[in-house]
């Protein structure tokens, strides 16, 4: 059985470079030179029942708003702005008409939020599972799209919110947890919604595209460790993260304190679908990072930096260690 | 069960119109207005296993080129030239590498012969279908794409190629008819091969868009009864055809020959997946439209007329009678 990272590898040799073809296969979403000031940027993501979701996990609202909102984060990945989307459904026979409008509510609702217009799409019946694959137009300023390749030995890399509740709120509805509507928002409702609603870093990714502020940067779908791999290997480089510095949710540490078998931090190194920014910058560029999260309102944490060691290696308790990428890995 | 044309009203309500969108939900792509010369065009569609294909009945190369053919189809069906194209899998365990690498590499040989660079996509497992959806990204002349509503009253509609192979290609391989590699190119198989291979008509979609010589388009994907039944709906017109004009492929006139119970008006009236250009023209522009077709070496038929009656009639042995669109309705 391959590997996602197999496929990719195959089809980016076979792919080769089109005219006009800024980042092609491999990067969170493919460029476009544009004929004016801006270039285009296209992704798309699947979202499968009983892979990336159950469907008795979720309000079908909050899986709508999911579907889009994991294709708009790779627009954000790339510095840019979500503007058009298509969605591609293809529904069993066990899914409700009611089901399909509030899917569709929630998916336009944030479509709305987002200043996107969906502008077509495909749908279908379906033998099993529900399949629905979001894909997104954006664009950015000609030349200004962030790739992950980029890092520059002696950046600092940074990450924005903070880490481990996704990974927490997917073991909890594993272990029969459910949100409920009445519930308060207490640590584990909490950590159950980061997971099914995810909140793409929309304004960060467009404005750090616009003030050329990230050298490289990606969205932790994989995990902190895996997705920090990618930005190594496209730029050649390593890296020393600062587990102190590592921003774990409130909610994790919450949770951990009352079961011990929790570890916060292995949590916010390995766990995917977070749907936070992790870019590289040049460390003169600290102080205007600094003032775009005071600005924005949104957390950004500075964690480690680039080096020429082409390794990845944590600093826990002042010894460094190998870190591997431990991250989600898409097994076909 | 709502069908799919009920999503889609649906849909269009709630989508609305966007900055800088000249096509919508609804028609066979988007288009989006460009900086410079040129308009962008968008389009996706699905191939479900079980619904649009079945493995055992294809080879998996044709299945590739299948996947992109109906999506080139489409930027044809607007006049618009495929660029780009994105493709979403999610592949489950019963497929083979070499499945897999068999269908990338028909995909990636049409990918070529049509100019076209696979940019990105998605990869995922999948519990039990093979899924496919290809988003394809095209571009036209500012203001050039063809939609379904200019259809003008006295225009000639036009089809290319001939109709009904497909229809008579997929009764064949339900009734376990299979290609065979040694097989001459029968009757039987040059059906079988017009459904599992379809040429999408990308030369004569972007001639017809950039001499804007076609008022109304659309491919024949739901059968010609269905797909002229959009135009007229659209257009907010009606149309006569001649059944003595309608194209009808020889390989189905040939098996009809032997089966009575084959009518092959009927299925080139009905039967859906011919990806032919439906298309409506100027009478002033007939002469172009000949030439165009000797020029491309492609088969293009006068076969009725738009009127002011919204209705679709057809004129058979002197007679008109209703012509209701019997072709391939998505019941989701």
């Amino acid at each position: 059985m391959p590997r996602e990272s197999e496929i990719i590898s195959r089809l980016r040799r076979a792919a080769g470079a089109g005219e006009g073809v800024l980042v092609g296969i491999g990067d969170d979403a493919a460029v476009i030179k544009g004929q004016g000031a801006k270039d285009s940027i296209f992704c798309c993501d699947l979202l499968i029942e009983g892979v990336h979701f159950r469907r008795e996990w979720t309000a079908p609202g909050l899986l709508g708003q999911k579907a889009l909102a994991v294709s708009l984060s790779d627009i954000a990945a790339m510095g840019g702005v979500p503007k058009y989307a298509m969605i591609s459904i293809a529904i069993p026979g066990s899914c409700s008409p009611q089901f399909i409008d509030e899917l569709f509510e929630g998916l336009f609702e944030l479509a709305g939020a987002s200043g996107v217009s969906i502008i077509g799409g495909d749908t279908s019946s379906s033998r099993d599972s529900l399949f629905i694959d979001v894909s997104v137009v954006g664009e950015c300023e000609s030349g200004a799209a962030v790739t992950r390749r980029g890092a520059k030995i002696g950046d600092t890399v940074y990450v924005s919110g903070s880490l481990g509740a996704s990974a927490v709120g997917l073991s909890l509805l594993e272990n029969g947890c459910r949100l409920d509507a009445s519930q308060s928002r207490d640590a584990r409702s909490t950590a159950v919604l980061k997971h099914l609603s995810p909140k793409p870093q929309l304004k960060l990714g467009g404005a750090l595209g616009e003030r050329r502020l990230a050298s490289a940067m990606i969205d932790i779908s994989d995990g902190l460790s895996t997705d920090l791999w990618h930005i190594l290997d496209e730029s050649d480089c390593g890296a020393v993260i600062d587990a102190d510095a590592i921003p774990i949710a409130d909610c994790v540490r919450s949770i951990a304190s009352s079961s011990p078998a929790i570890d916060p931090l292995r949590l916010a190194v390995d766990g995917g679908e977070e749907y936070e920014l992790l870019f590289t910058s040049a460390t003169e560029n600290h102080q205007q990072v600094l003032a775009l999260s005071d600005s924005l309102g949104v957390a950004i944490t500075a964690i480690g930096n680039i080096v020429s060691d082409k390794r990845l290696q944590l600093k826990l308790q002042g010894v460094l260690e190998a870190l591997k990428p431990l991250g989600y890995q898409h097994i076909i």
